[in-house]
């Protein structure tokens, strides 16, 4: 069955050659003009390598004032969205996804169809552009006349830098000499200026009512060479397209409706494309039928035509409805463009080169350092930025309260065998060798939630043995860096990607859940060690020491600079960046305030061990019998899984390609660094290390390339990283020279460690699908968030695979609460297990919205029927969905 | 000029008479057919009197399984927005505003022109309309069977009571017998039919693919008398319209688009008004040409066409939309239809009945008596309804809540003259007497903000002249009767019209921060009276008496409620309704658990007046000489101002026309109770109340009825309050009976009601208008919200506004800091003063966004020239503007 459109119809009946001037096209056919094969002839090229047209600001200037006082006025204003003038406040409106109504598009169509359309119009001025247009049959020549003075006659701009008021600039006619067509200062000095990119050109619509016409006139100009128009553009552009819309009165606000039909077409990437291609009205006409066969339609009685829409978050992508030649110029961009679009179309988990098995010894280490050495020199230069200066800053601030806060509770959990000095040398020490060393520099090492878990067991576990504690512990550092090797050699990295979502989620809620059990349990603790006074109570004799609950106070505290309205939101992200920062200080100053009696952070008064009577390097064997060494290996085993995972998962999450890191990523090179840096802190007795993920999320964050000029409505664009390894090296020299800030230190009440420890909990517990997905088991249906996951599986499905990951959980917390607790990272390992179980309760479709897919699932699913269902039931096309809520960052925070 | 739309032009060319089946047509003209001005033929009448369509409930059943299993099955529904099936969740989607492709609706158009079309067809059963459907000239008989047994196939529903699979039910053709007609059991049981209303027909669009076809088929039929069609809609309703459209296989989702463009045609209240009188298919094609002239198109490079637009809060208002002769239909519905749209179109302040001035003395408490004499004994019948009960339970807690608070904070203020005692007695006896005989009993009176504030002042100047305080409030409280009975007398009430926003909002403003800095002193008094205990300071002995700062916890744990993730948000409703109630129980329990020295609520053991040794009446002198009985006018005065102003304004905001309150008001009668009233409580000295607004706008709010039935994705319709004056005579008498209570409320501490007051403060401070233009102070231009003022006004201009009004309070904080301070009612009223000066700065356009226009101002601005830029600027319809962000809820708000 072939249907026409009616717009369609519409064209073909009308003479669609007649209007071209064949003598402008036949003397310009131009290379590139046509939406022929042969590219766009354009030789600038974007930062990312795509040769691509240039930016188009597209302007409306409205013909007010008729009959008396006819003046052009610019009203509105497009790069991406829409800019309407307020008149009356004096100002540009928010930026704004522009609406329009379809009978000015087809209106606009008509008046085109029979208007003048010139493309290629060698036209070097206003004055020569002015004259080409008004070469119309109808008019008479006095009217030509009239026509021309008023369309050379300088436009009212609306002036942002002079004040609020639109400017009122000479409404005389100007003469027509070159020299009058200079720009104005005014439009040197527009801040718009500045955000469009080098090479932008403009599009001016003119429209409105002007009574002397008979007939409608409508003209269309492509020219050949863009030339600044005088004054015609609010910025001084060289301007490209030169769209008249003009007639007599009528009723309604046609012309004004009509010129933002004509404008917003101009915005269109796609009209654009083919516009900027276009060598005759045919070309013109097809492409503005492109655009009507695309538009999304809102039916009048749901939806106000006048409600402003904000732009969305992510714009729809342009890849599909570009012409095929053209997505084939910009596929090979780069070496890592994908994004998570692209993501979806090579399947959820394309296997990157860096985890591919070599199947040699130490393959994987040999390919990762040979990966990484031709970048070493511009890992030092590409930090020559300003950028990096704050990113060290910010970093700087987040690792000190990181080996304070962990510092702290280490000495708390070892009963002082390690403490707050051993985290700052550590810290400085391990994360300098590794910002040196990594394959990944980016990745900031820290003091992780399990890792410290993992600490407080084997320090239980060594005195319920009555071992001496550090000499043990350097046995199973050693022991753990022997096993991590031969991971490193056995290429064992490449088994991350059995680490899904489901695993990822069960480490980081149990983690969560232990660190808020502590938080809380402790807190409890300090009032049977620091009772609460009550009235009367003659318990402590004469003296009144109260311990007052600073530490409560501090939570409640912690947690206000998220809550509150947003006053200044701008000083709130500022705010935010440091709250952690912010809430020891406030929890200091309270305590201090008060005077309060709080436990408080034991610093050693000079540089030397914590523990009294030890030198830096540990004795290996102490009062140990010699074969506790052999013995730990068995915890060595435990804590190198437990490393693994945790170092691994990190690693995946921030060499995930929508970084769009150039120089690679090292698994195995960054798995052998922590292996080398675990036995040297085994043998100082400093804590152990492995990479943090929110840490380095940040880090990254504070690096991001983003391109500057952009568009009012339009979020920046990404670019990538700063990749290099200095900022982490200079934060970690001054985390290394802040030991001399120990002094001070100790005026930190414990509690606010314990406040900041539940907040992390918290926080993470509550960034995970996971939560999420508990949550919805205590909804009723209708409340429930539109969620992409509950459009593709059956709640009762998705209410069983979280009741599975509860009983998963709730089995890690018994473990972990037993005397077994020790072997819990070998539990964790488990959940991968599962995981694989649950292939024969759920299908790869399921399993692909509610968690990821295992490398073996992947393949058992042919690369286009992911969706089975997707065929029957019509469906939306998925690609968008994804575009809108993209699954990768649900998990990018980790307990570190 | 004249421009045709090609969509028309193609309508026009086709053969528009040829294919309607006239036999059908002349043999049932019937009433109200055609858009002829003799009005729609339905007797049935929505509740508000409009005679109006029946709502209409669309269902697209698709033909799916080419060519294996043809099946059909219900992918989508329609009421007012979209529902779609998601298939493989297995689960209806959340409603949301319906998006087109054109093409579909082109597509649509051609195929209904050359399709069959059937108006007004005799069929009483499917099989008689499938019949009818399927005698087309091209089907063969053989085709023509297959097809009429495809049709009376038994769709697939998805089945929401039985499971979470769609329900498979039997695909056998069913036999075309009447009995087999009957509607299932499921059909029955389906929630949605819960939901619509009394009446509401069906339409069914059946399209999909069909192979066998050579050409496509259309065909649209409207049932003369709706029936119900067997199972082939999932509700069991009459079906009234019947579209289908089946064609040989083609690319992309053809059938699928079209199909839901024409539900969505369907579900428009326009076309739908339309084609239910469409005589030919003339007029059914000239209703979908009107639709598409009014569609809202969205360019496809900045929206993506299959993002989900939620709902709008506020629907598109179809008045403008229909046609004449049914607008003048819908005109006389009732006595207040007025909503905010209508407000607009009659001027902002159009005066009600009840604030015109009779010129007569006493003229105003007479016609309010004579108003609402009639209505007194449906006062108490209207409240036979099980609503009622809840609301009574609600405001009750609300109630006790007030005269705990203030009684507590009053017995503070006055060094126990007053106390809690009186509070509850007083709330009772005043609040029980005010519902039985006041002009609007839905208010609520209590204790209010100003009134606390003045008693205070009132209190500190008493002692300063060593008064007894009782006697000389008895004298100051007959004195503001006496002017009160002076305002009714003379009809004062009407000058309400000029307390505009701009007094509104600086009345609140300057109680709330009183408010605020009350509380904040109090809480740093306490800390001198019983100060935080530091370690190792002996001041205090042995007996270790240690007060701890209960009240601050009880801030932050009583702003908490609003702050958090919405893990179950309805929950969250419930407890927030609750919050203050919660507050304080958790600041007492908190208080009790670590057993704090707090000072607490004094309570009398016995019911005897707080003050120690007076009696119930207060004595006319007491040891004040008698001339003071006279200086007591001079503070009456003002107190009457205080008075006369904290009443009214509550009284405006509750007789809004908005809340359809259909009794009417009786600002004069309201007034004459307040005065009596005052007697009263000065002669037994109890507190003064007043109308308070936020618990009487709650009190409303629990009283409001509402449309039950509503369609997915609508917010209840609201059709007014249930006026009467039981619940509230109920509630005083319970909190007379809870005087009982007293014994309880001893372990209250007053740092937890200072707490609340803090809350009060702030809470009313963050609601005004005035706040959001503060900050909009500090905020830059880029970061501010879209506000509609901001859209109309210059910023400068709005600044400048802000500037006047920061002053005023200013110099009104100064003048309430010197002994002066008792005068600060007659500065509020200066403020109206102000606010007239104001009109010299401003233009009353500028007024009219910035605040509300007074009395001259409306009748000096032409009625339909409030914006004179507006055509100038060609801006959008400011109508549909206040539709979203209309201006009366914005100060709802104020200090009780």
């Amino acid at each position: 069955m072939e249907m026409k459109l009616p717009g369609q119809e519409g064209f073909e009946a009308s003479s669609a050659p007649r209007n071209i001037p064949s003598g402008e096209l036949d003397s310009n056919p131009g290379p590139g003009t046509g939406p022929s094969p042969d590219g766009p002839s354009d030789t600038e090229s974007k930062e990312l390598g795509v040769p691509k047209d240039p930016l188009l600001f597209i302007q409306l200037n409205e013909l007010l004032g008729w009959p008396q006082a006819l003046e052009w006025r610019e009203t509105g204003r497009w790069v991406l969205f829409e800019e309407k003038l307020e008149v009356a406040a004096g100002r540009w409106s928010a930026p704004h996804v522009p609406t329009l109504v379809l009978p000015s598009l087809q209106k606009l169509r008509s008046l085109l169809a029979e208007g003048l359309v010139l493309l290629d119009c060698p036209a070097q001025s206003l004055l020569e552009l002015v004259e080409q247009v008004t070469r119309v049959e109808s008019l008479s020549p006095e009217l030509r006349g009239q026509l021309q003075a008023l369309l050379l006659q300088r436009p009212q701009h609306y002036n942002q830098t002079t004040g609020t008021r639109p400017c009122w600039g000479s409404t005389l006619p100007r003469k027509a000499s070159d020299n009058e067509e200079a720009p104005l200062r005014e439009q040197y000095q527009n801040p718009l200026r500045q955000k469009l990119p080098p090479g932008a050109e403009a599009g001016t619509v003119l429209a409105g009512e002007l009574g002397f016409l008979a007939q409608p006139l409508g003209a269309f100009v492509r020219l050949r060479d863009p030339v600044v128009l005088g004054s015609l553009t609010e910025v001084s552009l060289p301007s490209r397209f030169f769209c008249l819309l003009l007639g007599p009165p009528m009723l309604g606000k046609g012309y004004h409706e009509m010129g933002r039909a004509a404008a917003v077409l101009l915005s269109d990437p796609q009209f654009q494309w083919s516009v900027r291609r276009a060598s005759n009205l045919h070309d013109l006409l097809a492409a503005l039928d492109a655009f009507l066969e695309e538009v999304t339609v809102l039916p009048p009685g749901r939806w106000d035509p006048t409600a402003r829409i904000p732009p969305p978050k992510c714009l729809p992508s342009q890849h599909k409805r570009l012409p095929l030649q053209q997505r084939e110029i910009r596929g090979p961009s780069g070496p890592r463009l994908t994004s998570a679009e692209d993501r979806h179309h090579h399947g959820p988990h394309a296997p990157s080169p860096e985890l591919q098995r070599t199947g040699r010894l130490f393959g994987g280490l040999i390919q990762d350092v040979r990966r990484k050495a031709p970048w070493y020199l511009s890992d030092f230069l590409d930090a020559l930025h300003l950028q990096c200066f704050s990113a060290v800053l910010y970093i700087y601030l987040a690792t000190v309260t990181n080996a304070i806060t962990f510092g702290g509770l280490l000495g708390d959990a070892t009963d002082g065998a390690q403490g707050v000095l051993e985290s700052f040398l550590g810290t400085a020490v391990a994360g300098a060798a590794f910002c040196l060393m990594a394959g990944q520099p980016l990745t900031i090492l820290s003091s992780t939630g399990p890792v410290l878990v993992f600490e407080r067991l084997l320090f239980s576990f060594s005195r319920d043995y009555s071992l001496d504690y550090l000499p043990f512990r350097l046995w199973v550092g050693i022991w753990v860096a022997t096993f991590c090797l031969v991971l490193v050699a056995t290429e064992a990295s490449v088994l991350v990607r059995y680490f899904t979502r489901f695993t990822e989620e069960g480490f980081c809620a149990l983690i969560s859940l232990i660190f808020i059990y502590d938080a809380v349990g402790k807190m409890l603790n300090l009032t049977h060690t620091y009772p609460i006074q009550k009235p009367g109570s003659s318990a402590y004799g004469c003296l009144c020491q109260y311990p007052g609950p600073g530490g409560n106070d501090s939570q409640w505290i912690r947690t206000r600079p998220k809550d509150r309205d947003d006053i200044v939101s701008m000083v709130r992200k500022g705010l935010s960046d440091f709250s952690s920062v912010l809430a020891i200080l406030l929890g200091c100053g309270l305590d201090a305030f008060l005077g309060l009696a709080t436990p408080k952070l034991m610093v050693p008064r000079e540089f030397k061990p914590t523990l009294p009577g030890r030198g830096w390097l540990v004795s290996p064997f102490g009062t140990n019998p010699w074969w506790w060494s052999v013995a730990a290996a068995l915890p060595a085993l435990l804590l190198s899984i437990l490393i693994f995972m945790d170092q691994q998962i990190t690693a995946v999450i921030l060499n995930r390609v929508e970084y769009r890191l150039q120089k690679g990523a090292g698994f195995h090179l960054d798995l052998f660094c922590v292996a080398v840096l675990m036995l040297l802190t085994s043998v100082l007795g400093l804590p152990w290390y492995v990479s943090a993920t929110v840490i380095s999320l940040a880090h990254m964050d504070s690096l991001r390339r983003e391109s500057r000029a952009c568009a009012p409505g339009e979020l920046p664009n990404f670019l990538g990283i700063r990749e290099q390894r200095l900022t982490g090296l200079v934060v970690f020299i001054l985390t290394g020279a802040s030991i001399f800030l120990a002094p001070v230190l100790k005026f930190i009440p414990m509690p606010v460690l314990y406040g900041i420890f539940l907040y992390m909990g918290v926080a993470a517990l509550s960034s995970i699908q996971f939560t999420k997905r508990v949550k919805l088991l205590l909804m009723p249906a209708k409340h429930q968030p539109d969620l992409l996951l509950l459009r593709h599986v059956p709640l009762t499905r998705v209410h069983l695979f979280t009741a599975i990951q509860l009983v998963c959980l709730g089995l890690l917390w018994i473990i972990k609460s037993t005397p077994a607790a020790i072997i819990f990272p070998l539990m964790l390992l488990g959940l991968v297990g599962v995981r694989k179980a649950l292939e024969r309760v759920f299908s790869p479709q399921e399993l692909l919205w509610l968690d990821e897919l295992m490398p073996e699932e992947e393949r058992s699913i042919p690369e286009k029927g992911l969706e089975p269902e997707h065929s029957f039931s019509g469906s939306d096309s998925d690609d968008s969905e994804l575009m809108y809520q993209p699954k990768a960052p649900e998990i990018n925070i980790s307990v570190n």
